[in-house]
């Protein structure tokens, strides 16, 4: 662009002296640098950690956290439209919106919350709160303490089907709390009429599964974690309408640095007590992850929803993610097939409604088990070959399957498939 | 800038034939104009909320938090040096510093941290862990959980002399935990050996005064808030050297909305289970947040280290705020002495290691007495008059007594201000 307008500015100066039109597009370009430099240059300065270290064929892979940098790629492409400047004098109030139930709720990031979940058709958002939180770790707790019963000694149990995420158990438990605790798994939890908590997590994390309530009690109540509910990993089959649904910045867009989550609330006194939680705890959540979120979201509607500028391609997310996701599998798949040790679970495929065709679901972790005689403890295993997961014994089952990250880069990914090819 | 340079441009090409210059000029100031609006146009497009309400003659006026949107001003003045671009593809993986201690801390902002401290002589850091959460209000309870005892069924008390914060006994107290709980006002707590976390708040929220731990039992152990200990607030007489203490970039520098805070942590194990609070509750702090909080920290720190450009004047936050304050606490002490029924603490004054001389301290909160007869629930006889404050039930002791943010806008100021000196 600048060296095309600069021969434009030449050619319409051609009648000009030539040493009076070199002085003023030279000085005219200097002041420009000078100019953006004053303007924008010192705004760069602090430079972001780089996450983990870079992957060789030698070094140790993590694999344990489903640390999403894959997304790294589309975002580099996708340029500064998605970038954002934060004035430094802006955010710095602690209120974002008196007005609304949840006060520290960016109206921007509700809206694109809400406009994003309309293009997507995973969950439905009129008779919805929005309710902001530092990711849906956060937002999970707000929910256990908002709809544990009020305390008469007795802490409500939380249980969900094994397997079931590890850090279930771990939030449900480690402040030995009066209101709720770790019941376990929900396929044996008994009694028809004892009030629980079932986290029902689908698609599902560790396995990919599809999941609905199990727990028969008519005093149970369900919360929905939707981290993974997106096109990238599974079919959208129905615009989801739960009474306390859960989502995450970091599995939708990649931003997990963000820490970003929100909930769709049915229940207004639920949304309040959950807000309450929040203050509680911190005081709200970061406003400039919440206008980042806004832009980043807007900027994924827009890329399905405006024609492209001129010169420019159309930006898809969700199909770059999920071609991603599509191609790591196939491999994956391949690789297990041709050992004699390793399986995973059967592939599901169904018709997607903003995909508008069958697909198969490509599921943010793979949950790799190893059938070898001797080998108990597969995360042990695997981290002998400096491939880091996580432990079926972490999610309630047994130790010969393990988690494994499908959202890391491709490197580390490349690496990993690499390794899996030579265990027999 | 802009119209100098366009001058001397003008100048310089003064011998070359008037119209190419005029053109050359005019398109390379409308290619400007095109690369600025595509290079960073669509960055801006986020608006920010504005957090509360504008205040008017006649509003309610909103004084029960301490909003420190008093420093708007001086971040507006500051321009584009402590403002931030983050690229859409920055940020993204959960980690930071995979091989420190606190593995999601941005080692920009350690860097930041310590350079102020050092800038300011509040507190020692060499030797201490810094330990990053989202505001001090998460590292508080990321503390509790690190120093109470491993569970025997009965949790510890949470102790701290009233008056004191009101969020304490919340925090302490609102999930019923096992680990610790509640105690009560520290200047009535029992008993020589039994163990107890006392929290010494210094300046003290919300009298603002100088403390120092009042527990006699050795098995006690003390946590040290010093939100408020900055040079704008009170003169800094030494370098604090506790074993835990927190800060928040809230009340440094006027960003509340960034939801940031730091503890300085001397023990290695207490700093590792406060990471590991922080990865159960939240995966994490914003990286967002802390990039932006290294970079208005550094911009703080330049101010004072580094000579200002040619046609910049020095910027001071510290003298900013210290200035601003002094002014508005001598116009409440005014108010204050001429009214018949109001009280304030007495004005305390020493030597300021920061500023080399001795100041008064200013505290973000005025604690407000009410003498009249009848009025024993101030609170709500301020809130009869639309100014809203939170009243000393909340802070442990009786109800003629209100805490009053000073932090707020010139506006709420002086509305509250001209309230005040009409009651009788």
């Amino acid at each position: 662009m600048a060296a095309k307008e600069s021969s434009r500015t030449m050619k319409a100066a051609r009648s000009a002296g030539r040493i009076g039109v070199v002085a003023s597009v030279a000085m005219n370009l200097a002041w420009l640098a000078m100019y953006i430099r004053q303007r924008y240059g010192e705004i760069t300065t602090v430079e972001a950690s780089r996450g983990k270290p870079p992957v060789t064929q030698d070094s140790v892979v993590i694999l344990d956290h489903g640390d999403p940098v894959m997304y790294e790629e589309f975002w580099r492409r996708e340029g500064d439209s998605a970038s954002i400047l934060i004035p430094a004098w802006q955010t710095m109030s602690y209120f974002s919106n008196l007005g609304g139930i949840c006060c520290f709720l960016e109206p921007g990031l509700e809206r694109e919350v809400r406009r994003l979940h309309r293009l997507v058709g995973n969950a439905v958002v009129d008779g919805y709160h929005v309710i902001v939180g530092t990711g849906s770790t956060q937002l999970f707790q707000a929910v256990l303490y908002a709809i544990s019963p009020a305390s008469d000694g007795t802490p409500i149990d939380v249980v969900s089907p094994a397997p079931y995420y590890s850090c279930y158990p771990v939030a449900a438990s480690f402040l030995n709390s009066g209101l709720y605790r770790w019941g376990g798994d929900a396929n044996t939890f008994a009694g028809d009429d004892t009030s629980c908590v079932e986290v029902v997590c689908s698609p599902n994390n560790p396995d990919g599964g599809i999941r609905h309530a199990v727990v028969k009690s008519k005093s149970s109540k369900a919360i929905y974690d939707f981290a993974y509910y997106w096109p990238q990993y599974t079919p959208i089959t129905e615009a989801a309408a739960h009474d306390v649904m859960l989502f995450t910045f970091s599995k939708c867009s990649g931003h997990a640095g963000t820490r970003l989550g929100w909930a769709l609330v049915k229940d207004t006194e639920v949304a309040k007590k959950m807000t309450k939680f929040m203050e509680l705890t911190t005081i709200g959540v970061s406003k400039d992850s919440q206008l980042r979120a806004a832009k980043i979201l807007g900027a994924i509607c827009n890329g399905y929803e405006q024609l492209p500028s001129a010169g420019q391609t159309r930006s898809h997310l969700f199909h770059f993610a999920r071609d991603k996701m599509a191609a790591r599998w196939t491999r994956l798949r391949a690789a297990v097939a041709a050992s004699d040790i390793f399986t995973l679970p059967d592939e599901l495929s169904e018709y997607c409604g903003f995909f508008k065709k069958t697909i198969t679901a490509n599921p943010a972790f793979a949950w790799l088990r190893c059938k070898k005689d001797g080998i108990e403890d597969l995360e042990s295993f695997l981290r002998e070959n400096k491939i880091v997961t996580r432990g079926g014994t972490k999610f309630g089952v047994d130790g010969r399957v393990v988690r494994v990250s499908m959202v890391d880069t491709d490197q580390a990914f490349n690496v990993f498939l690499d390794r899996l090819s030579t265990m027999k």
